[in-house]
This record gives C-alpha cells, sequence and structure tokens, in this order.
C-alpha cells in the first residue's frame, strides 16, 4: 500500500487556515482517499492537556521560554509518534493545522531562540516525518488582528496567551513564515490569504491536486 | 551575598530519599541557611501539572516514551529558570527531589535512549546550573519494592506509571544510578540505603556538613 500523503497548515493568527484545511480534508475525502485531520500542540490526549497548559495561564506561574518551546516537541513527538506515522504507514494521509514551521516562526523568529536549536528539537521530535506540502496562507498582521478582532468580540477574555502577545511579536512571526517560504520554496506554498475564502481555497486546491497526481 | 549551594537528591524507588532530604532541609535551617525544598517533575505550577501528565495515565493514549523525557525536560527548564537559579543566586540553598541523574537513569538507562541525548538534552534544560552535591541513596530493587510494598498495601491502584514498571526496569534504573556514582564520585555521594533511617542520615548529615564550610 502507497504511503498517505502528509499535509500541514501554517500561518499568523487569522489567516484562515482551519477553514481552509477543513476544506481541503473534505476535497480529499471526496477523492476517496482516508483522511485524518488534526492539530499541533494537541492531537492527542497527552498533547490536548499539553495544549492546555500552553495557550492558559496556569495560576501562580509565568511560563519559561524554554520550557514553552519542550512543552510544543514532547505534543509533536507523542502527536507523530503514536498518530501521524502510523497513519501515514498504513496509507491514510495527514492534514495537521500547524507543525514544526510554526516552532521556527513563534519560537525562533517571535520569542529569539536560536534557529539552530529551533531545528535540532524540531528534528528530534519528528525523525524525519517531514510534511509532504506544507500551505502557508499568508496576511497581514493588521488584516489578521481585524479577523481575529470579529471573532472575539462579544468575549475578549477568550483569547489565549499567543494571541495577546504584542503586534510586534506577531510581526516577527509573519517574518518567520516569508523566510521559511523562501528557503523552502518546493515544500513551502505560500499562499495569499488577502483574498475571499473561495479564491484562497481554489489556489490551495490545486497545489493539493498536484500531490494526488 | 554568597551564591547558595544546590543539593539533588537521587535513587531507586523505595529508596527513602524523600525522608532524607526533608531531615537535611531541617539540618540546614538550624545552621540558620536559608533553604527552598523543592522537586522534580513539578515544583511549579506548570511543572505539577506536568507531573501530573507523567505519572498518571491520560486516557486513551499511552505515553510516547520522547514525548515523555521531553516532558520532564520542560518541567526542568520551567524549574530551573523561575525558581532555582533565582534563589541560588539571591544566597538560598536548594535541596531538590531527583534531577539530571534521574532522566540518565530512567530514560537512558532503563528505557533504553541514546545516553548522548540524554545529556544534551539535561545541559540544555539546566543551562549550566549542575549540583553541587547529589546524594544517590542506594537499594536493592527487591528493598526498595518491599518498603513501596508496605506503602502501598492499604490501595495498590494509587502506585503511579513508574512504579508499575516491571522488575527488569527497576534494575537497570539502579544499574544507571550505580555508574553516575562511578562516573562523578565528585559530585555523587553513594549512600547505602539498607540501613537505619538514622544511620543513613548520619552518613548524609557528614557529606553535606563539608559543604556549608
Amino acid at each position: 500500500m502507497a504511503r498517505g500523503k502528509f499535509l500541514t497548515f501554517e500561518g499568523p493568527e487569522g489567516s484562515g487556515k482551519s477553514t481552509q484545511s477543513g476544506s481541503i480534508v473534505t476535497f480529499l475525502k471526496a477523492q476517496g482517499l482516508e483522511v485524518l485531520h488534526t492539530r499541533e500542540p494537541g492531537g492527542t490526549s497527552v498533547g490536548e492537556a499539553i495544549r492546555n497548559l500552553l495557550q492558559h495561564d496556569v495560576a501562580g506561574d509565568s511560563m519559561d521560554p524554554l520550557a514553552e518551546l519542550l512543552l510544543f516537541q514532547a505534543s509533536r513527538a507523542q502527536l507523530v509518534n503514536t498518530v501521524i506515522e502510523p497513519a501515514l504507514s498504513s496509507g491514510t494521509w495527514v492534514v495537521c493545522d500547524r507543525f514544526i514551521d510554526s516552532t521556527v516562526a513563534y519560537q525562533g523568529y517571535a520569542r529569539g531562540f536560536d534557529l539552530s536549536v529551533i531545528h535540532d528539537l524540531n528534528a528530534r521530535a519528528i525523525g524525519g516525518c517531514l510534511p509532504d506540502l506544507t500551505v502557508l496562507v499568508d496576511v497581514t498582521v493588521e488584516e489578521g488582528f481585524s479577523r481575529i478582532g470579529k471573532r472575539y468580540e462579544s468575549d475578549e477574555g477568550r483569547k489565549d496567551r499567543f494571541e495577546r502577545e504584542a503586534r510586534s511579536f506577531h510581526e516577527k512571526v509573519r517574518e518567520g513564515y516569508l523566510a521559511l517560504a523562501a528557503e523552502s520554496p518546493g515544500r513551502v506554498a505560500l499562499i495569499d490569504g488577502a483574498r475571499s475564502i473561495e479564491d484562497v481555497y481554489a489556489d490551495i486546491e490545486s497545489r493539493v491536486h498536484e500531490l494526488i497526481g
């Protein structure tokens, strides 16, 4: 049986990547493929518990940046080894919202960790399980914030620890993503997310279609 | 102000290390020292949440060994950077139940992770904050199990994920500890724990006394 393909969706807050990944999962299933849709951090019981630790303040503690980085990698190792790799091996396609590139953009470019440390820990956590295609949905920080603002208009308190970071943090996240797209044009498809959901989707579907072959 | 000293207590399950570290904390305080007593995994709110993930099964998931290793390191980074290092810098002594040597013994020797990976991650997590003295309370697996057996006689269900490992696992843990003691005789004090609590304590107090100077 042919190994499944591994697709990841990346982008700044408010880029619309989760909407788009959901539509691509529907598209792939309509082609008769087995598809698993998962996310990072999370995707396993252990990982979802880690996600909760990462996104919400733990009473009385402020999260150390290195602890944060290691928690992301723990969630990743659990997801790759117990879910993603077994699925791909059995021929299932896997679509994952956020993966290694988020760590480069958020903990590397935005938090300022040495990129060689990030790449080393990423490689250790995934053990060779690289995405076949990474869809990077790019929007400016202004556009992303405006969408998030609408989402949380009725309940400001629900923004998570990352969404509450300063605008300069999110500018660096975007800068990191654009650098990754420039470094790995073969794997990373840079998609202009500042258009209608339908137009963005059409671009992504055409890139994904090439993978079905 | 003089930097505080950093003491860690290590040993297999049932070695009596927590009883002994508690007595040493009492002793150090009686010498007029500021002392902080903490533990791994845990010692911070983030770390205690990680401890809970590590010691108890998360419904529907079996813990991946690499995820386990990274969770220990995340708890360690949080503890070192937010608690231990600030305390030592301000002149406080720190006594910690379990630290880097537990990872070498449990994840390295017993789980079988490459020791160079363990040492590399340990070094990254502690960033140079090595113990001044590590008290290794050694007991045979038989003796340790017999003590644990008594502790849990009335409630078998409360044994944690590590205590439930096979006897061969715990034999390798002890082997790892003894190897560490042989490699680092200057830092690691090997104490025979198969004696009365008072005799074991007398040995440890004499080693700790040398540190007060």
